[in-house]
């Protein structure tokens, strides 16, 4: 899902007191994921991804009459079905597909769908800690009497309906993960909004009963505000449209048209490895994203101040395919998430202080249902932004 | 705000069982206001309003950071202001521009603006009958603890703090209206989506505290999904952003940067009148209009078995500029609205009904806390559609 900060906006940045400590040095802000480094990729593309859209087109509310979805463009269920079946990521055939503005939309549409106005009480939604920090500020936002939030799924033991909300890889931690509650009467929502292979090795091609995706974390267009969601019910799909309709009355048209180009360019080129143009969307943000990795994972061993996550070796079927043409292509079978999880040396008890008085702005361990030792560090900014963090990251080792 | 359909989707018309009575007449859909009509005008302003968006454009969540609404692009910002200058409905100067997806999403973030999660019960929300049949599907949706729907203004007596939601001109009735309780402790929140010179006469420029527009009632633009609010409490407009933040993470950038575009084209138009080219949008769009009442007017009065409410005339600010260079304008004084709010004869209890018996699908009065006498037509659809529905309007008298 959508890593924006929901807490401190840009705008609290401005005048903020830490910068007070090094006033010759601007605050850098990784507390939120904007996926800026993307646009290295799509600038080289050059024009084949613009969109014309002209002043008469895309008047009406409806996109496809006949679609129990109305609001979605045919153009993007086509190529959202393209890409993961190009991919191998996940299944597409048998489900239906909701767009959203976002997948944060999507998730509430889901909380609509699976709970009932007639229940006694509200379904608890439970997350695995460390969980993605806006979970609690979506399910909290209006108090809703359909689902409350009630905290990691691993302390999780009430006899009671359930929605478990599995992210996978994770945000902020990027490891794989499963259902923790495991037990009757739990609904499953998959949250995999990093599930691509510049993040991660494929290893299945998924079929859960529902599915959340976002053009945000795929293809880093998170100004265009797309989501999808494959499910499986069509009952449930039908629910997830009517909450649209009711919240925002269907998605805008003109991201999803844009949205449906791009995704087509990058299906139609993930197939070919190594080509010098390097026009393999996946290849080469998987590159971009290992150097820094690489970058980030030297500086934290010379200063002996930071602890980066191991993630095991694992066999990707997406660039497996090639492995035996192209020798080397082990490298791709290690994970580089959008995020780093950084933990603190144990002296250091709030590692988003420690930071924040480098004018680098994190998001703390806390705002995870975790420990303040942990921050959560972008890896997907622009490459100056990237650039000044490790610099100043080198330099903390010497307070 | 929005007129589009949230109970009867497009799909749920197909096979709908009416159509068995008629099977050669095709079902014409003016249930919802999709204001499709508005594509003549587009399409004969050719390129103007093209916008070409490449693809490493608009990556970041944010349009501008320093602004409080960090997602609200300023060539928005400076068309909206543009425009309700030029026009002369609404003050800008001292407000916040608080952008959303539609204003449906807006009203949203209104009520959650001006309630509390401290408050110690939800606060009444209240719209004069007949009022928009979405805004109690918008309030119920999610069972919020913060507010809840307390029906009709006019029988409101709870000793309670309240929200009143002013519509005018009204949907669906296109009446002028001012709040109803007019007690203490009240917030009200005016919409103003019909409160443009197609529609009704301009007659004085408003500065309520918090007024709700949208781009699908004044351009036509209703797939873009666009809506903003124009709000005098600066923390009013901080917690509404605030909203959008965690129910979309903002808003989309395509649809922003093309209405900044439509708006800024119609702005500098508006005052152009009687020109050979056609191209002033109001004036253009009002014509359009008048013809068609009139030609539903007629037809009422033949058949004998429709009335259709009756407007007092007005003078009007933006047109009555011009009255006494170009003779004959007194016609645009006439309000003409998008919807029809037509009451059948005493004799017929359904009149939804008796519509439907012909394949036409309006909104039943029911729908809108009023008699099931009346209906809803929207009068902003396709020239084809209007006149298919004329034709038939005139052969129900034979009945």
């Amino acid at each position: 899902m959508g890593g924006a900060d929901n807490r401190r906006s840009p705008a609290a940045n401005n005048g903020n007191n830490t910068t007070r400590n090094l006033p010759l040095d601007p605050v850098i802000n990784l507390d939120h994921g904007d996926p800026t480094m993307y646009e290295t990729f799509w600038k080289k593309l050059g024009d084949e991804c613009t969109v014309v859209i002209k002043g008469y087109e895309s008047l009406s509310y409806f996109s496809n009459p006949k679609n129990p979805c109305w609001f979605l463009e045919p153009k993007l269920e086509d190529s959202i079905k393209c890409l993961h079946d190009a991919v191998g990521n996940a299944v597409t055939e048998g489900y239906s597909i909701v767009v959203g503005t976002g997948s944060s939309q999507l998730l509430q549409a889901v909380l609509y769908a699976v709970t009932s106005h007639d229940q006694p009480s509200q379904i608890n939604v439970v997350a695995a800690a460390p969980y993605y920090s806006s979970y609690l500020e979506i399910l909290d936002l209006v108090r809703s009497g359909l689902y409350k939030w009630a905290g990691d799924a691993h302390e999780f033991n009430k006899n009671e309906p359930y929605i478990e909300l599995v992210t996978s890889p994770n945000n902020p931690s990027g490891v794989i993960r499963g259902p923790v509650v495991n037990r009757d009467g739990g609904v499953l929502v998959h949250d995999l909004a990093y599930y691509w292979p510049q993040y991660t090795p494929i290893t299945s091609k998924l079929d859960f009963d529902i599915m959340l995706f976002t053009a945000s974390k795929c293809t880093g267009h998170a100004g265009s505000r797309i989501g999808w969601a494959l499910v499986k019910d069509k009952e449930v799909a039908k629910k997830m449209t009517k909450f649209m309709e009711v919240s925002t009355i269907g998605v805008a048209k003109e991201p999803q048209l844009r949205i449906a180009k791009i995704l087509q360019v990058v299906a139609d080129r993930c197939k070919r490895f190594g080509s010098p143009e390097g026009d393999n969307f996946f290849e080469f943000s998987k590159n971009m994203l290992a150097k820094r990795w690489e970058v980030l994972r030297e500086t934290a061993k010379k200063s002996e101040m930071f602890i980066l996550p191991k993630y095991p070796l694992q066999h990707c079927n997406y660039y497996g395919e090639i492995t035996h043409i192209n020798p080397g292509t082990e490298n791709y079978l290690i994970m580089v998430t959008a995020f780093a999880w950084i933990k603190c040396k144990d002296e250091i008890e709030d590692c988003e202080k420690l930071f924040r008085s480098h004018n680098i702005l994190t998001r703390s361990g806390r705002r995870f249902g975790s420990d303040p030792g942990f921050v959560r560090v972008s890896m997907v900014g622009r490459d100056e932004e990237f650039n000044m963090f490790i610099d100043r990251l080198s330099k903390i080792q010497d307070l």
